[in-house]
């Protein structure tokens, strides 16, 4: 049947026929690992390490215990394995804990070209419940973690001002990412992927609204969630729109002020999102890091906190929109605190879990320090750039300029710093010797036969 | 803690503190069945009984076959009756296919105030849920149902140009609808009532992009699951912001281009929005009932159907928008063209279930006839008013004017007329007998002890 058929058509005017989420389908579910450049295949096994050790990092987190006390409300079947939890939920119900935990710390990893996504926490435990049910192989998993990148940068980009909306994009874009990720594993045809697409889409919320609470890593574990079931409900033959990106009342105009639906399809296959994914040293809003970076150099120069007359911070104006929160009471609100994490970053000189738990945004030092941080915006600043200063009171100045932040694509991390942060998450929770085994068959997951024992391994 | 250390502020500007939602949760949460006045209470009964014929009479559509194909391979408990299907989902899968079914023939009630939603779908497959997890009495589901008009209107009414965004508002406000029924029900304080809210408004969703395809009436079931797991969550102290409707980056602005908080609170307690509920004699899209009326007014005046040169329709350009399908395929889409409408009205004299089949869509007589609807937006007329003119073979010139759609606020159904209807939905899926065990049930649901008794009697 035609599109135009199927659309409801603005009165008087021609529908756009772009179909741009047919050819991203085809795309998606036409692709195969054979296809992979080499360093995007390497870049999965990182990307897929650096979660897991997130995720078992954030399994103890309240909130996880919070919203596990909820869902054994609702009732659950026990099929699929809560990570570092010890029991099992239902695919649906273990996609949302496991995505909640993997994004509850504000650890895991980061897009930066363009857009700021969180793609591995809603896309990675929406395939390890998938995996339950259907045996696929390590090759399967990084083929469907791959199209999870393309697909929800790329919505993302056809979206330009998405952002500015005030969604989440973890939940939004988070969803799609998801819903592809899964169609992808499960071996849908073409037309099915892109009802994967639909359903999912229609799916996609969360809002910036709800940052500081419970709800923004709950975006990322119900976007696991939405993108499941729309893959399991297309395989089914559940249909949606066949444009639900490009089409006049699709994603792109509706969760944009501007809509760019041609980016959705551009150098597919040439270019890999993937390859823009960036890991996060500090355990906070990637936004803080470069701010963070100065600061711990400039702690490096051996200054006192008591000789710390004030700490004056150049950002780029996001940050300070995003991270403005003068008086964190919580944990949670201290990771949108720039005060707060100039603060930490200063008296212990990381910015891990340990500095942005409840008693660490309310301890004294903490507090008597952040008052004394002056943050001020710099329009001409990249968002990964920040200038630090700190004034002593010999009224000296001490200044650190970083260029990118640790992490970034232009400053990474390397594959031993990304083993050792994965370490340091993993090992309280299942012990060095696990978190080995673990790091060992995630380096090997191209030879794994069954996707499902990296999950088991976790449990 | 205060809700300005919690949100993130924009640079240089100071929060704004309407502090509605919270006082909209007071309400919500403190409201007793004593309060409501006896027509809000009889229209309980109205809108039940009519939502649980709609249910009965969509549960058989193909649609929830492919629905509930999707759930059994997602996996599920079986503890709440899905209504005519004769088996049993948990509580989130249970909502989700009540929900839908209620909403998939587009014959449910429809809200007329202002916004444009179907709020029994949502609502009341989360409360069929949540009454088999919590023990109730049908003053509690009363008061529930009650109450989620206040919050899904109201909210629509915060965010006034919410429709023309592209969304599909029994997904959105649906999902808040749902979370603040389900959370009266289970009796939350006004603290986790605020956070219900701010679950199930983060999780909000629903494209018009999908009008005509499965994923359309899912949003209704979706939001029944998404408001359902908002309350369960609260209930056990997930939170979420305290603003979320009137936050800078809350419902009432990242969905409308235009924002008015306060009607949240405006006159509640004084005016009951669901003296403003609505019920369909036809089928279909509410904006498409003025112009039936018409056309069967016509086609009483014994006009032959091979005697018509043409059918001239004048509407409101709203009807052109979202039912201009020129030539629909399916019988889902033809619920979205008034081409098709017009012609099944004129023939058949009924715009009912049988008139939105697979079959009637593209049956030789309809198609025949609809080419030869011709429409005309009128931009003073009132959305539920339309103008239909019949031309004969011999120029004669035959007219209709409607004032108000049957069955909308200035123009109701009776309760005779609301029970005839239950009948015909019911009956082919439960019997007649059954069927009028139900309707004295509802009518009678004050005196109800336990509310799961009612979902029982339609499973």
């Amino acid at each position: 049947m035609s599109a135009s058929s199927k659309a409801p058509v603005e009165y008087g005017v021609a529908p756009l026929r772009l179909e741009v989420s047919r050819r991203f389908s085809e795309f998606a579910a036409g692709v195969s690992f054979d296809d992979l450049p080499h360093p995007v295949r390497h870049e999965c096994k990182r990307g897929i390490l650096d979660w897991i050790g997130c995720a078992l990092a954030g399994s103890r987190h309240a909130t996880i215990t919070t919203l596990l006390a909820g869902l054994r409300a609702a009732g659950s079947l026990e099929r699929v394995s809560v990570i570092g939890r010890g029991l099992k939920l239902g695919l649906l119900e273990a996609a949302m804990a496991n995505g909640q935990m993997g994004h509850v710390l504000d650890f895991d990893d980061t897009h930066m070209d363009g857009v700021v996504l969180h793609t591995s926490s809603p896309s990675l435990a929406a395939l390890l419940s998938a995996a339950v049910a259907e045996k696929r192989s390590g090759i399967d998993l990084m083929t469907a973690y791959v199209v999870a990148f393309e697909a929800g940068v790329r919505v993302g980009k056809a979206s330009p001002r998405h952002h500015d909306g005030g969604w989440h994009l973890t939940g939004t874009l988070g969803s799609i990412a998801a819903g592809v990720a899964v169609g992808r594993f499960l071996g849908l045809d073409p037309g099915r992927m892109n009802h994967t697409i639909g359903i999912a889409a229609t799916q996609a919320a969360g809002m910036q609204q709800n940052r500081g609470t419970m709800c923004k890593s709950f975006h990322a574990g119900k976007a696991a969630a939405n993108g499941l079931l729309a893959g399991l409900l297309a395989r089914e033959g559940f249909d949606s729109s066949e444009e639900i990106i490009e089409g006049r009342r699709g994603f792109s105009r509706i969760y944009s002020a501007t809509s760019a639906p041609e980016a959705l399809i551009d150098g597919l296959g040439e270019r890999w999102e993937l390859a823009g994914n960036g890991y996060k040293p500090y355990a906070c809003g990637i936004v803080l890091h470069s701010l963070i970076d100065g600061v711990i150099e400039l702690r490096r120069r051996a200054i006192a906190p008591d000789q710390v007359e004030r700490i004056e911070l150049q950002v780029h104006p996001q940050a300070i929109r995003i991270t403005g929160v003068v008086a964190p009471e919580t944990g949670l609100q201290s990771k949108f605190s720039l005060y707060h994490s100039a603060a930490v970053a200063f008296l212990d000189g990381a910015a891990g879990v340990a500095q942005y738990t409840d008693a660490r945004a309310v301890a004294p030092d903490v507090v008597a320090l952040r008052t004394r941080v002056h943050v001020r915006p710099e329009d001409a600043f990249r968002t990964d750039e920040a200038h630090a200063t700190v004034v002593t009171r010999d009224g000296a100045r001490h200044e650190a300029h970083v260029d990118h932040a640790t992490g970034t694509h232009d400053n990474p991390m390397s594959d031993e710093a990304i083993e050792a942060k994965f370490q340091a998450n993993a090992a309280p929770t299942v012990g060095e010797k696990r978190a080995s085994e673990i790091a060992a068959t995630v380096w090997a997951l191209d030879e794994l036969a069954d996707a499902n024992a990296l999950i088991e391994l976790c449990a």
